[in-house]
């Protein structure tokens, strides 16, 4: 398993969209995450900055991106949240962060 | 369970003391962590800014956090760890984020 943590900053006028969007995300998107072997998926926020988090347990991470930028509802929901981003001019959304520290005292691993 | 999604920023003249701290954190203060019935716990960070994530599955939060200030491990460890934050001096460390999103295809949960 890879956990992943990333990063992102909205335009400030689409915070509330970026919101509502996420309040009510898109049964189809949602079944494209998990055909992508992704897991405990959460997304935070304070004010206009993001903090996404995930575990991704399939065993070609590459491919399951494709295959998720495949998928044509992924896309169309895509078309309404990445203009909410900051940085939708130079195409910048989420991104990777290091990971320095973790610990989980029910799997003992570090 | 509760999750929680905490961001916090870091004097950028003290970020690689603080790398340095979290590439071998004491085991006291992990044995802390665990006590206090905090699992799954990351942080990850980008230049001086870090984001950590952990779920608690206590019963009293408040109470638990009380117990991590009162042990006299974790206070030496934050006597090292606290100065390397931007706003030690208002005494402003890792502050909750909202959660606007969460997804687990294991448990269908969101």
């Amino acid at each position: 398993m890879r956990r992943f943590g990333q990063v992102a900053r909205l335009k400030p006028d689409k915070v509330e969209e970026y919101r509502r969007l996420h309040a009510d995300v898109w049964p189809q998107v949602l079944q494209t995450i998990a055909d992508c072997n992704i897991i405990n998926y959460s997304i935070h926020i304070q004010d206009d900055l993001l903090f996404a988090r995930f575990d991704y347990i399939g065993t070609d991470y590459a491919a399951d991106m494709r295959r998720m930028e495949e998928d044509p509802v992924t896309q169309e929901w895509w078309r309404h949240t990445k203009p909410c981003f900051l940085h939708h001019d130079t195409g910048t959304y989420y991104q990777d962060m290091e990971e320095i520290f973790y610990f989980d005292p029910t799997t003992s691993s570090t």
